[in-house]
């Protein structure tokens, strides 16, 4: 397409909206509640094969949903994963079914606080019940059960989405060929957990969250979880990727202006970051997604010992982390590795080098990309699906 | 002193009320504006000698003050360096005459957003002028001049006071026969930008703030500073000591609730810590100071080249930096000390080894505190001042 003499690329195609699944049976949570109904909103990508065995399961992490490519019907812009996945591409959707699920607890069409409370005709609002990693992907088992898929392929997912990743392998583990945790843990870490209560705290402590009822009082905690984004942001990138990307610059100004002003290029990225959060998130949902990640500890669950969670594992994993992540470093899978190899599983892991911090699992990061293609490749030849198209010449 | 069998510690004295110097002239800031009136409240300690060369000058970080011993009148606590200062202690009070300044822009005293505004008859809110570390380290250097001080032994600081310690040899070197800065830097990075960033946005959001008026409105923006304390609080410790101190513990009960409340101990820790410090700290002066702070950049103002800060200095320095600390990293130290080194400066620098993060400065650090003994009495030595009595037997 040629407009005035500049070629232009086609505009990436709108995301499908969502498919809505309504669980026929409640769902009895790990806290022992019983919620009902259970939708679960999700999308889907590629073909599911006639032996339904090239389901790529994907995960998404705390702020993220269901719209993984194409153009997400409230931002505007590409999915979180438009590197990863398309025709083509790493996960091929020519090759494989992918589907990814809003998480229970979510805010883009699955049940969660913003949802209406069938016992009230009110929203939810605090009176949703906790949920957990491990309700987030029973929620998911359902889904795969109504599309008729017994096992997937792999489980796929970064940060939040490494959690349920993991939660995957431990659970069901015969409903897993493979599983990618990037960026994860098997448990939330006390400065995570920190990290999130000031959030939490800053979302309460705004007047218009009204103790959880803002929607149906027609308000809006909006400074509130602007704060706790901002706060979060931080956390997702290195020190490093902050110092190069903005160092001491100033915003829009040749000199200091002796005030509160955003002087700073970093002070007005991060206010953009808040003030553009709040319009496509729930305040209450942030709240309840970031209990599940702090709740999420797979070895306490085993008495401490991790290893014990994976004894005789089927599944092949293949972690990866990133060199600067501090809110997830190398460390944490690094414990898991070792887990896993002390009941001799089948585990390959990179620490892919990287100075974006957290936030190199959603970026352009060939070294991770690679690894990713190469696993699947592998476990694809071993699970017999077919190999990858040759590049075009 | 015995009661009841046990051998009990004397109760440790209460702080004297602070000293006020009122500035006989007004101040004409960094930002070009005249402030007056200008108060300093200040404490000392010790006994100045009769050749007025035994002055050590203390520089308080962000939300401390001159209380650096004894009760403190608003906390009931242990001043901040307890440890070091003191009779027989490495800043030996018997041996040094100690003086440490609440802060310009500061709430214990000194001229800041709280006190009343001359012209207005009210409290100055967001009409007080931004100040820099500059204008805290000019109205300490008329401090000085009252006190009939013309050059100290030793400037000493941690974080934003080590902020001061450099911005003392590098405006007043003549002044200063040494320069201990630990747990600083020579300008404050895009992430400790972001962070303070965060804070006053947590200020701000809260309705109580009143956009800074809430002292004339009888107002109190209490849920927006703890909020802001709860996030800083966090990048004073090291991932390791949050890890050790709580892990992912408990607060008094036995199993999760499944709700909001403080489950884990380091919550109920962080929700303390916030909601104690407002009632200390006054709102205002936590934006003034942090912003003073991210104002802060002797390499800019040095056209980018810091060792040109240093050319020719007579200053010894001293840096300390502490492994675990990822606030003001050893990193920032060693950069300080190569443009030192660019310039032949006299120069030593300590990592000590720790994992209390960058609060080390003000704990029992047994390794920082005989590195600071041991370059104090070098430099005593060479000052011609008694060397330290003997350990007792």
């Amino acid at each position: 397409m040629t407009t005035l003499g500049f070629v232009t690329q086609p505009a990436p195609p709108a995301a499908a909206p969502s498919l809505i699944l309504t669980l026929k049976d409640p769902l009895v949570l790990q806290s022992g509640v019983t919620l009902s109904p259970v939708t679960v909103a999700y999308q889907t990508y590629g073909t599911l094969n006639a032996a339904r065995s090239n389901c790529v399961l994907l995960c998404h992490a705390l702020t993220m949903d269901q719209y993984v490519v194409g153009v997400h019907p409230t931002t505007g812009k590409a999915g979180w994963w438009d590197y990863l996945v398309g025709p083509g591409k790493v996960i091929d959707t020519e090759r494989f079914f992918v589907v990814c699920a809003n998480v229970l607890g979510g805010c883009m069409g699955s049940t969660g606080p913003k949802e209406i409370n069938p016992a009230t005709g009110k929203p939810w609002g605090l009176d949703f019940p906790v949920i957990t990693i491990r309700d987030m992907v029973a929620s998911q088992a359902k889904l795969l059960d109504h599309l008729g898929i017994e096992k997937v392929f792999s489980v796929i997912g970064g940060s939040m989405g490494a959690m349920q990743v993991m939660e995957w392998a431990v659970r069901y583990p015969h409903r897993v060929a493979s599983a990618i945790p990037v960026a994860g843990s098997y448990r939330h870490s006390a400065q995570n957990i920190a990290f999130h209560e000031v959030g939490r705290q800053a979302i309460m402590a705004d007047p218009e969250w009204a103790h959880g009822n803002y929607l149906e009082e027609q308000r809006n905690p909006k400074r509130g979880l602007a704060v706790a984004r901002m706060a979060a942001h931080i956390t997702y990138l290195s020190e490093t990727a902050l110092q190069n990307k903005f160092g001491r610059r100033l915003q829009d100004r040749e000199a200091l202006t002796y005030g509160f002003d955003a002087d700073f290029q970093v002070e007005s990225y991060l206010r953009h970051q808040g003030y553009t959060f709040v319009d496509r998130f729930d305040a209450n949902s942030y709240l309840y997604i970031t209990r599940a990640m702090d709740y999420f500890d797979l070895a306490q669950e085993n008495d401490g010992v991790l290893a014990n969670a994976f004894k005789g594992t089927p599944v092949r994993f293949c972690l990866i982390s990133f060199s600067s992540d501090w809110l997830f470093p190398t460390e944490e899978s690094r414990a898991i590795v070792r887990a896993l190899n002390a009941v001799a599983a089948n585990v390959s892991f990179v620490e892919v080098e990287s100075d974006k911090g957290h936030d190199a699992f959603l970026l352009d990061e060939p070294e991770f990309h690679q690894t990713l293609q190469g696993f699947i490749d592998g476990v694809a030849e071993i699970c017999g699906l077919p190999a990858r198209a040759k590049e075009k010449p």
